[in-house]
């Protein structure tokens, strides 16, 4: 279990640099823009709640690449709360659902790996969200492609990251408004008329 | 979204098969022994609940690889329910804490595909967790056992995969009944002294 007596410092752990920096707002009514440079190298922060961050791979297997870990420095899976791992839980399908949206990618991966022989290379629990394109039909996609850590990365653009990001909190606010909506009508019934 | 007025029929899908086959239990009173031949081929069962059902794989990449999917058929992961997402997130955590005990392998990946593009091969949501032995080192790891759904697979064999979902049905037991005791402690303040 992680020791809060002896937490890492910023400079040793990106990703606790990274929920350092950004503070948490509210994912049903995210920021328009929000300042990548707060962090070195640059943090694209797609969810910021108390207990998450998420954002962009810094060294994307596919565009829209992104991390999603607790805030306090969890080396594995295990080590996290049971809040915490449900939380996770809920916002690996929200996001993932406003990362399809944003990417017109309908096919991605879930990855979450703990320890050195898993390939983990971050000690800082995070999911991976990898949009899977379908480029295997062009023959650009070798077989590392699917093989995780281990597949053709490219750095990430600045630019391009900035509207992405933004792209991806408003279509993580959309699905977070459509399930309240979907909460509120099977509380007062069936709504009159099917909504297409 | 899934439509509950055309579920796929039991032969369709063999998650569905497995979950319609296996009642819930409680999973802090596991069953010491559960019937695998309920289903054709077996399935050994690793948590029921309402939500939920955890099975080993029965083409694992390494022993103790196991599924983890909700009952009703849902394909992709932003088919699933908020609910059931939050609490694939919890037993997630659970699970991969019950599996590392009871195999004595502290490394492993969690992957969920979602799509055909992303390696995705029975279209009902689910959660690999699969143990990843150190044996880089001897040499028998090639580097398609870190591929999903492409590394070498061995079938299961049906005595060792008995004994081993009770002792992950028991770990996950454990493992539930320790966290009761975190939150009591929680609320009723400190222990007098720490726990050993």
């Amino acid at each position: 279990m992680f020791d809060p007596t002896s937490p890492p410092s910023i400079d040793e752990c990106p990703f606790c640099a990274i929920a350092a920096a950004h503070a948490p707002y509210d994912p049903r009514r995210p920021p328009a823009s929000l300042d990548a440079d707060l962090t070195t190298p640059a943090s694209f922060v797609v969810l910021s709640t108390p207990r998450l961050v998420a954002f962009l791979d810094i060294m994307p297997l596919s565009p829209g690449h992104l991390l999603l870990c607790p805030r306090p420095h969890r080396p594995k899976l295990t080590d996290a709360t049971p809040a915490e791992a449900r939380e996770l839980g809920a916002y690996v399908r929200v996001l993932s659902a406003a990362l399809a949206r944003a990417t017109g990618v309908d096919d991605w991966n879930v990855v979450q790996n703990n320890g050195a022989a898993a390939s983990q290379v971050v000690p800082h629990v995070h999911y991976h969200l990898i949009p899977r394109p379908e480029i295997r039909a062009s023959g650009r996609l070798s077989e590392s492609f699917t093989m995780f850590g281990k597949g053709r990365r490219e750095e990430l653009d600045d630019d391009d990251a900035e509207k992405l990001a933004a792209a991806i909190r408003r279509e993580a606010a959309a699905v977070l408004a459509e399930e309240q909506e979907q909460d509120d009508e099977e509380r007062e019934g069936p709504p009159r008329k099917a909504k297409l």
